[in-house]
């Protein structure tokens, strides 16, 4: 085990994704069959179909891990992210809004097709996203392009789940896990999305009974689809002694975590209009890791995403807008 | 003169360009030595380097004329624009956002170098846009590019005085006001910026000495560079027998209208908040062009645009985002 202070609170591996977002009706989510809430992968030919359907859109940086990694250098951890974009301008646009966010961000570019990730993301009046994932130069991230000392540099790894679909993402987030154990770092993993669970549940029930992971984040549905558990305690019950530290959000009813034997729990923070639900786990998750890295108690931790979750779901877009830091000064006791 | 009904309102020709728009605090405006408030036109290494200083940005779809016209569609107007894009992924973005309207965009695409244009947008707390334009393909419009069909078949040719700068677009628009003019179209002009003014004032005021223009759209700023009149009255009176419809425009003390003699005025209407002013202008003429094309009364038309620029001064970018129509409704007795 190193002994030297890591320079980064999280290094995390995740899809290099730019999110196109544009209001619709729910209409339009059953006319395009589209899976109200949940997150498709499509293909180059489908992204077309979609966005040509789509309504005037916008264009903000996104990417489960990547914006985790936002919220927590807006709170002032120092992050470093590795993920694959192409030779293009989105490509550009991912990479200058992570550096932007003060996020060390050096994998290297990748040339020819296909083109950086976009997620055509279908916003309801409810608030809810409806998310249809292109994954493009993001899926071709190589094992190779790992910097294992900037992995070594960090103390907790955080995976995003998504990213476990393709095959070099998945090869390279393995040989991640391994560099990171053999570092003495911690290993964070969110299970992303409950299709992806079906898809990929073997793998993650594995890495858990291995003891490879040593935080778990879930919401509830991705917390059923995993344990095979219907009641909400049932599924809790069933993973906290196979993981140090398991978090499962529960939206508006709030958040759970167990570690080390301890149960906390905290409601929901209030939000005055949910205007899109985009990022909503991946803020809860960047505050909950920024405690969690300075040893605060596990109920803070908890309030903490509270509070980033709160503000990311009052506004368009999956990365924070307000000043973070300052809306959560009063639990850090600033 | 042809005496069919036109198929559109309004056709537009204007910069396609797709803002970059981040939020920005007053230190950052000087220290990068950026002319607060106003429009300056960038090459590409310094929009390099200006993206490089920028935050965390979004992109929204821009470009003073193609606000209007989605301004006008919001409200139920059959628009067109002209304007050109490079082949690249920003230029399928502003395809698809104005296209998304509703509004008829048939340019082809050009091949090649330079990148489809960008205007990096800094938004400083008090709500005000500095604004930095890299013309790219925008600049390259050619008059052989014009649909002179398109032209003859829309009750206004509207033209944007941001691409009176570059050499193509500015044939190409003298070419399109002659091709209105032989098909009996009014022209509709707006100023856009004292800067340009300041560059191509002669040429704007040999257009409106020879009748050319119809319409007339200026801000105080850009009404005094006109007409070199300090006092905002006296301007407004150096220019009113020379246009047969003067719009003009001051922020928060709403705006004034000569038309066939008569003179209007209206207050701003209210705004809750201001978060960015981009669009303001272009959103006003929207509104005043709805009207106008319907030969609604001066007064309406002036309150139709004080409607639509309250609300797009409301949020980021310089495209509507609530409902326009439901907005005017009560102005048009609906």
């Amino acid at each position: 085990m190193t002994q030297t202070t890591p320079r980064y609170d999280v290094v995390a591996i995740g899809n290099a994704i730019v999110d196109v977002m544009a209001p619709a009706h729910d209409d339009d989510i059953s006319r395009l069959d589209l899976a109200k809430g949940g997150m498709t992968l499509v293909d180059e030919p489908r992204a077309h179909d979609l966005y040509a359907a789509m309504g005037p859109a916008r264009e903000i940086s996104g990417g489960s891990a990547a914006n985790t990694l936002a919220g927590m250098a807006a709170l002032g951890s120092p992050c470093a992210f590795i993920g694959q974009v192409a030779d293009d301008q989105l490509g550009e646009v991912f990479a200058h809004d992570i550096r932007a966010a003060g996020i060390a961000f050096a994998t290297p570019v990748r040339s020819g097709q296909p083109t950086t990730a976009r997620c055509l993301i279908f916003v309801t009046p409810d608030g809810q996203r409806t998310m249809n994932t292109f994954l493009g130069a993001s899926q071709f991230l190589p094992a190779e392009a790992l910097d294992e000392s900037v992995i070594a540099d960090a103390k907790v790894l955080y995976l995003e789940g998504y990213l476990w679909d393709p095959e070099e993402p998945r090869r390279a987030m393995r040989r991640a896990i391994a560099a990171a154990r053999a570092a003495g770092r911690k290993v964070a993993f969110t299970l992303s999305d409950a299709f992806v669970i079906a898809r990929h549940g073997d793998d993650f029930r594995a890495l858990i009974a291995a003891g490879e992971l040593d935080i778990l984040f879930a919401n509830e549905h991705e917390l059923a689809a995993l344990t095979g558990c219907e009641d909400f305690h049932d599924g809790i019950a069933a993973l906290a002694d196979k993981i140090p530290t398991l978090v499962v959000t529960r939206s508006d009813k709030g958040a759970h975590a167990v570690s080390g034997g301890e149960h906390a729990h905290v409601a929901a923070a209030p939000v005055a209009q949910v205007v899109d639900t985009t990022g909503a786990g991946d803020l809860f998750a960047a505050g909950f890791l920024y405690g969690h890295v300075r040893d605060l108690p596990l109920e803070t931790c908890l309030s903490l995403g509270a509070v980033c979750a709160a503000e990311v779901i009052s506004h368009y877009g999956a990365r924070p807008e307000a000043d973070l830091r300052a809306l959560v000064a009063p639990l850090l006791g600033e």
